[in-house]
């Protein structure tokens, strides 16, 4: 079985869940309060030496770190990963797309404005990271013009990847009602076999 | 053959350049100034929405987008990504790792103190990605003091995506000669088969 440290709340973590959920796999998931320092200790860091959540255990006992890297493993032979060698790269552009261009701006603004305090210094960061979240979002929208999902017309890991953050893009002060093509996309995500919503998607201050 | 648009400046860019010669492939490489906004214009726009460099043409005309990605597809079939499916998922890991946790600080921070004037106001940016990139060669040399590469003892695109900035991570103010381990796997790194030197490495104000 597979092990899952992770925290509910995170985006990152939601993939994992939502593709072990929609694959059917079998696992345990060990609630990690990464706010708290919990993926700092000695202990955490001996599994994964980046200090971060979420951590796969997999039934050898071996670690992999890597929201993203875990769902290429995860969804191996499965419908959810294309096996055409291009597709599959194709996949991979958007997931480094979702970690470099989007995450950092999405999810941040989400954890400013919905975790930290209204006087909290880094507020003050909410203008770029809204500015540089719309251009990642101009993307998206621009490329689901003409398909049902991102790669090809496969619903799979890159929609995953993507579907965590934008879908609580409006918790970052981002107004969604602007893409029209990706609340249809959000809304197709919402309809695929098996899926499951996330359960934790704020938190009080 | 293939076409790489890029910029010889750019680690990002480097990656493929080293990529290509060590698997022996033919391809023209077509220099596009980004600083100068030249991925921004319409004509670029058209080739990769998200106006970055590198963008890969594939024989066919297709373009593929994000460095990674392009490491990944063009090494499917070559020693220099893993066949085993849990060391494929490692070389990812390592990937993902370069691009969130390691080439936002330690190549931004290359950017700031060797593109930007003395006097620019982003270099106050400059401690906190010290810090950051700090982090993450402290997680590379943790890994590599078993280890020969980054995914067990065999050379491959884990070792190309973050060989490309960490090489040059002193031109961003980064002492290197605190990680010894770092230091040795850069020497073996230049040591691979085919191994080519990245051309440009700094550049005038």
């Amino acid at each position: 079985m597979y092990t899952v440290y992770g925290m509910k709340a995170s985006g990152n973590c939601y993939k994992i869940e939502l593709l072990l959920e929609q694959l059917g796999l079998s696992y345990r998931w060990i609630e990690v309060n990464s706010a708290a320092g919990e993926t700092r200790n000695a202990e955490f860091l001996a599994m994964n030496a980046n200090g971060k959540v979420p951590l796969l255990q997999l039934p050898t006992g071996e670690f992999l770190a890597e929201s993203n890297a875990m769902l290429f493993y995860l969804a191996e032979g499965s419908d959810l990963l294309p096996r055409d060698r291009l597709e599959r790269a194709r996949a991979l552009q958007w997931m480094f797309f979702e970690q470099y261009s989007h995450e950092p701006y999405i999810a941040v603004a989400r954890f400013i404005a919905g975790w930290l305090p209204a006087d909290h210094p880094r507020q003050q960061e909410l203008p770029r990271l809204r500015e540089r979240g719309y251009a990642a979002l101009e993307v998206m929208e621009k490329h689901l013009d003409s398909r049902e999902y991102l790669v090809d017309s496969a619903y799979g890991v890159a929609d995953i990847a993507l579907f965590a953050y934008t879908h609580t893009a409006t918790a970052g002060g981002f107004d969604l009602q602007r893409f029209p093509n990706i609340v249809a996309w959000l809304q197709r995500v919402r309809a695929t076999p098996r899926f499951v919503a996330q359960t934790v998607v704020t938190q009080s201050h």
